[in-house]
């Protein structure tokens, strides 16, 4: 330990003997010392991760878009739209029915991450055109993936938010890249993350020097197979204690069954959620991807009047 | 197929073909299909539970209770306390306290299930006897947990509710047992069963013929280690849909930090629990179990406060 | 910590001081420590088992049988038969089959732990007189499954080593009653159990003075289904480790899918388990459960030859 | 079900109608049959993946390497090295010691996927110089991860097979390039990833037209704390069943405690794996990155030395 440049601390109890490192050597694996001789066990007690910390800035990170909406203040921000953009027409009716509803933000992908090479893989910058289109006609600002480093410069002119999916969560390149651009990230939880891992993942992006970064819960993989996802609801609050970035939902991914997002959504936000991603679609039963998490309009419209009225409950608005 | 009671319904596609058995055998298991030469996948299409299933009864089951309170009906109904009752004192105090926020059933462990065999087992039928005591002087109905058959009995005179534990959920003999008894039942979801493995235990004592029974969330395990457990919020509307039994929530067990039971405990009547249990104790940091998930009395208090607001968003009141 | 009996010592660093409580309190949970103002993380150090783990006995236990079967030791011991005692024909079948291809116990459920209660149950104490019958015919011993308290006294007179199956591993009152006990136990992990639970459990057992115990991995639950459970072949060397009871592999319940069984038989083994718990059926299509996961016959001998020729590449040989 | 392209067959029960949609439709999600009104349930029954399937190549996929090394033979073949590229001396010793343990290839990283921005993040192309001329010198194939589209060309000079980590085991733009690459690839089953995501994955690949790629079992995260990952086993004769490509096993990934390795490789090539890839370091003590699961080099050719005693029981033998 003292090699590593730890100043070391003993205590010696009865049957055994704790050795304490104290200081902040720039490499080191705590599992290196669990498997030397002697050692019944290592714990590493700091975090391991610094700007994304509560601490960095404990009065929370409020980040302003081009048209005056703030995420991480008191409103509580509604992102929706399609899975994927699909033409001028259901992208059109889709803005204006999310706007309608009382989002903020439109979603909707222009490049689709799919398990299998089969499935429709996105308009591509086609699709960036008619989201940053139908967008400005609806008064409405764009979120939508990216998957590659080499779509970002492409992005960029289309786009106010660049959402990072739960597979790249941990592509830590395009974290990097994306850590060197001066336009708001969505980071999603990979299905398997942990907490920790989240954090560290949003380290990479800002210690790039971006701080307008949101964090986004969108359901984890566990045994239950009758949800898509175990959407892990708790993961709101503690990050909310453990980092002073925005925190969001997305119970259509969390759940992955149209009819549970209300709830869910609900309960987001009376878990202390800043936002909510969802997907909704003029026609969901032809819907080109997820078309079965996949609001109808008329459901979102009533799920937006009810968060109106739990808001004030936790002390947040709808904006 | 026909051997065990099957009509066989044929389909034949270009690349394989699918044989559907209809009819309602007593004894088979899916598996036993899958592993036939020549066989790629069998599913199972019907439920295979059917006294818990909602159709049994749609309008929903109400569990009437000695002083008036009802639950499943359009109060939510709170039931909060220690997790072991300690001393007199000690049981005295809780009922108090959580009588003042509007808990209508006081909880408190008098047989406890630990990990280890060193660890505080419970007061036993001492402890039975002051729950019943303190209840009946505060006007509280009493709930509280049951881990072996021969303790059923002994237990009758003292409780309005037997719980059965996460750790028991698949001790079928008990679970038969209580279907003969005539006093409400809460099972706990097993910390790795599916859902449908709580409609089947549920199944066991509905076939005894006792349908006061209340199903509770109350966490899951996962890779996540920051929380306890992972609370499965939307475990509770997919059970409000699957059954017609009363579906509680357990915020202190699915999460198992204090500072997070309120953000979950409103999550989950968002998301449309009938009920919710949760640990208070007057003094958590001296409490001989749980008392790190324990609330202090003054955040029960707050916190029924502010679910009194928050239910009529989903349409129901806090009794 | 003083209050709890523990010896503080102090560790300050820039950012942070480190206490360590020395000593050996009763009652505490480290829960209670996290949770404390000012606290970043607590960890307990110490294991909390005592009687199981490995400094107990390093030698490690070896448990004699009736007819010189010695479990523990150099010889790796294959315990096989049907899941369930269906009729005499059957079990005298099965026995004699089980013998010829090695075995050295029966195996074969008279009470049956069933998620359903419209599954086969069980033959009860018919089923256990067969077993007795069988073996004695056929010069094996009779491990068999016990799921109550009040079955171990009708069990005694039968059998030569209990089951514990996986959904009573903390049925913490069958365990206790098992621990005063004399006669050799198998206990299975739970299906969500940590390798320090089942420690946990096996403390149970061994507290009440039975130190004959024989650990068993038969599978966990995760998120992947292609397979029954994931066989953590892992925590067969995990648990050699850290205790010296002897650890078998139970493939038949670890994937569940007849096919993978000898794969993962062999696995165990090279693993170094120290016995076999696997399930053979004379006609596996006809089983009255778990058909599915039962080798043919033929299957077992040609899998018990191979392991013959495995067992010496581990210092090992079959008994 | 008919606009989507199925036929469509009808198969009526006392309590239930099935429908079967038998035909190839390009674009269709099972889980939007499950939310339809009337729909208990949907199952799709054909596999979505066709170049994978061991259909497609019953016999067996052999990749040949330069130096007359076949992967996917009888041949059982030894992926061995460091974590990562740290200097000439490092490595140089490094491919001289797995060289004489009996290994075919060298591995190491030069780009190193890490969770924090903080940890070592590799020597890039220096560290791909090294590798091929220390391979050179001492005969053996390089073998290295790929982390990034724009790396591919840089290595294609330096390395005989691309490694895919966990991490990106679903970049989907990572892998539709090295479909378009004339060199073999090894893909790592992501970290939650289900056997049927890895050859969905591996669809990715040989789509492309690269049919040169090995799977490799790297353990799965689930509950249990005590290893670093599960090492699920059984996903090796599960792959092996379904598809025609070679699998391999990662023990040091799998359980990430340098003790436990040779168990799991042992159970690994018991199991049936083609292969096994395995991190040692000349002095693990002393390592940048994963220095806990490296072996020792000693550790390593005495586990050589028994896989090759183990080999011929499942009808292999060491290259």
């Amino acid at each position: 330990m003292v090699e590593l440049g730890f100043n070391v601390h003993r205590t010696t109890g009865a049957a055994q003997t704790i050795l304490a490192g104290v200081g902040t050597p720039e490499h080191f694996d705590v599992a290196e010392f669990k498997v030397l001789d002697g050692v019944h066990d290592a714990y590493r007690i700091s975090s391991p991760y610094k700007l994304a910390g509560r601490n960095f800035r404990p009065e929370g990170t409020k980040i302003k878009f081009p048209n005056g909406v703030v995420v991480g203040g008191e409103e509580v921000v509604i992102m929706s739209g399609p899975c994927s953009v699909e033409s001028r027409e259901q992208i059109l009716l889709s803005a204006k029915q999310v706007k309608a509803a009382g989002a903020k933000f439109l979603r909707g992908g222009a490049y689709k991450p799919r398990s299998s090479p089969y499935s429709f893989q996105g308009m591509g910058v086609e699709g960036l055109k008619l989201l940053r289109e139908v967008a400005d006609e609806t008064g409405l600002l764009v979120i939508t993936e990216v998957m590659e480093i080499s779509q970002i410069e492409v992005m960029l002119p289309y786009i106010d938010c660049f959402q990072i999916g739960a597979r790249n969560m941990q592509n830590f390149n395009l974290l990097r890249e994306l850590g060197h651009v001066r336009k708001p990230c969505l980071l999603k939880r990979g299905i398997a993350a942990t907490i920790e891992e989240v954090l560290l993942s949003a380290e990479y992006i800002l210690s790039g020097g971006n701080y307008d970064l949101i964090l986004c819960e969108r359901g984890i993989r566990t045994y239950e197979t009758y949800t898509r996802n175990t959407m892990d609801i708790s993961a709101i609050p503690v990050l909310k204690k453990l980092t002073h970035l925005p925190v969001f939902g997305d119970p259509s991914h969390g759940v992955g069954i149209r009819d549970l997002v209300p709830s869910m959504a609900l309960a987001s936000v009376a878990a202390g959620a800043d936002g909510l991603l969802m997907e909704m679609h003029p026609n969901p039963d032809k819907a080109m991807s997820d078309g079965a998490q996949s609001l109808y309009p008329e459901q979102l419209e009533k799920l937006v009047a009810q968060l109106r009225q739990l808001a004030p409950v936790v002390g947040r608005k709808i904006a």
